[in-house]
């Protein structure tokens, strides 16, 4: 990893960051500016302030999208705050490009204070034809994401909540093909309930799956736990209503899904489930058990979030997708119906799902497109 | 003009907008994922989160700026809201690129607060090396950028202020080069007490002209007046103390400068001023008088914003070189006196001054190198 994170910093430092801005039209002469700035630019100005909707026609609000964080949880770093948040959002940018074509730009935010958040995501919104919440710490992320769907007429999606969403179901969907299980009669317990986990509990409870159990630090979330802020009070009422802890949900379940730390599961977890039992151990960098020893324990089909073992589990495969359908489509709105088929076209990406292949690779532009199809209203 | 704005509409539309974003980096592989996104960009992140000076080395404030407007007053078109700026400030933003090579972003604001705007522009300027604030209305555009330069480590600029203040100096000073006069004998009228007039005001006081005098539509702005507003209070004691109108004002006068409104200046009113008088009339896209108009009263020079006559005086002459400067040059609060010295420079870029060139020609890069090195601590 040294080696990584020593190349990463040269790379950076070298580039002065990765993102930049380029003109798509000529400006040579006198004439190109006239056309691209004054005095032309005055008549498309008219033109949009007299029909406000011809601004996708005009202008780069048609293809454009902002990468929002407060840096309040950068990656699996914590509360680094604004400045260490932007190579992060650079790097979805360039990834937004280079998969999608989507002109994405990094905001990265100067407050952590949920009001003034949503006040000035909504006071920037205009030139944006999509928001992309990232990297922001639950509960917070769950009531800005909701005021600001509330509030605006282009889509808003959190993408640690919804575009982990999609991968992990794509990953179960293909999972249990390979098992040849169907989804009635499995129980799948989820160990973490940040905002990946809670977003991984809706879609698959409304994808059909009837028995998810959700844990945090404390054990299973369930509605006579008195310490519960009001998104798990809401997983309580929607998940398995046991009480108990990650060992005893993890018992006779069928999936196991790590949103959470290094090294919370332990061999005697994955023995303790069902026979053939399915894990997505998506802690980074470390998981919550490394593939290995999961398989030595009995696990069928490992999945993690890292690139150096199959099956990894990550957001670029959703994201740039989800935003693709959602401009070239004009969603106001991204559904759940609408994640649950990104899912379900993401999965069938694999033409022939195996143990080691439950997913599309990272940069797969065909999986993008898969995604952004299932984004129409 | 028709054939220009129907060519404006159509280059919009074709394109989409002008205005996109590129990766400088590979991504084409695992290894180049793993390099710009994760795992690598955790330790940019950590970095940045132990030093944030860093933050300039490794990401793209190192060279970007964000334009901002809210709408208020686009061009001499009025208040069409944000959304009629977009193209504007996207024009901008490809003339940055074009020009200084600066990664710019337009953001419109859908608020037209004071205090609103200030907060919002705080709140996203982490990833900005600078402020353009842009086509703001005046007064409440003074407070905006006198505020932001008190709690910003950025350098701000209104551009429709200070970008005009150093081409209007350069274009006189070659003028009166031309003519052979010195600054301490000459009397110069300022018609607009705008957010260009005012600027153009201090710009020429602090250069050292002795008598400014500056009009509003109501006439001389003097102290005596009972309906001026903070800016113009100030204005009142910086400039000419006399009381009067613009006819009496430009009566005797050298310069004559309009950044005001069509036609306001007449044959008779070029006659009443001292002889080989210098005209400024720089109202888009109609001047204050039209340029064979006022030569054919006697005007020695003209110049106009128009690109179809001699000695245009663009805003684009002067923005990038001082964002340039400024990112280049670590500067955190545009100065005053770098302004002058800015002027200066691109005074000095037209090697032999004539009545019919006085400014270089839009889209002179040698220009923005000019002024670049004038601003520097």
């Amino acid at each position: 990893m040294d080696a990584v994170y020593k190349k990463s910093l040269e790379l950076h430092k070298k580039h002065g960051g990765k993102l930049e801005t380029r003109s798509k039209v000529p400006l040579k002469s006198a004439h190109d500016l006239s056309l691209a700035y004054t005095p032309g630019v005055a008549e498309v100005a008219r033109a949009i302030s007299k029909n406000k909707n011809e601004v996708y026609d005009y202008t780069l609000k048609r293809n454009s999208v902002a990468i929002i964080s407060d840096g309040s949880a950068i990656l699996g770093l914590g509360n680094l705050g604004p400045f260490a948040a932007i190579p992060v959002m650079e790097g979805k940018a360039v990834l937004f490009k280079e998969l999608a074509h989507i002109d994405a730009f990094p905001i990265c935010l100067d407050t952590q204070d949920v009001d003034e958040i949503v006040r000035t995501i909504k006071n920037i919104a205009p030139v944006f034809g999509g928001i992309n919440l990232e990297d922001i710490s639950a509960p917070r992320c769950f009531e800005i994401e909701k005021r600001l769907k509330n509030e605006l007429d282009i889509p808003v999606v959190h993408d640690d909540q919804w575009g982990s969403a999609v991968v992990v179901l794509a990953a179960i969907i293909n999972a249990i093909k390979i098992k040849g299980s169907r989804k009635n009669g499995l129980k799948i317990v989820i160990n973490g309930a940040g905002a990946a986990g809670t977003a991984v509990a809706k879609i698959l409870i409304n994808y059909g799956f009837p028995d998810v159990t959700i844990c945090d630090s404390r054990g299973v979330i369930s509605a006579e736990r008195k310490d519960l802020n009001e998104s798990k009070l809401e997983l309580a009422h929607l998940t398995n209503k046991s009480v108990g802890n990650l060992e005893s949900a993890a018992k006779g379940s069928d999936i196991l899904i790590g949103v959470s730390k290094a090294g919370l599961f332990t061999s005697a977890t994955i023995q303790s489930m069902n026979k053939k039992p399915i894990v997505l151990a998506l802690a980074n960098p470390i998981p919550e058990i490394m593939p290995q020893e999961a398989k030595d324990a009995g696990a069928f089909i490992v999945a993690t979030g890292r690139s150096d073992f199959p099956n990894q589990v990550n957001n670029s495969l959703a994201f740039p997708g989800i935003f693709r359908g959602a401009l070239d489509n004009k969603v106001k709105q991204v559904t759940m119906v609408m994640l649950v088929h990104a899912a379900e076209n993401l999965a069938a990406c694999v033409a022939n799902p195996a143990p080691d292949k439950i997913l599309p690779l990272p940069l797969d532009k065909a999986a993008v497109l898969a995604i952004a199809r299932a984004i129409q209203n």
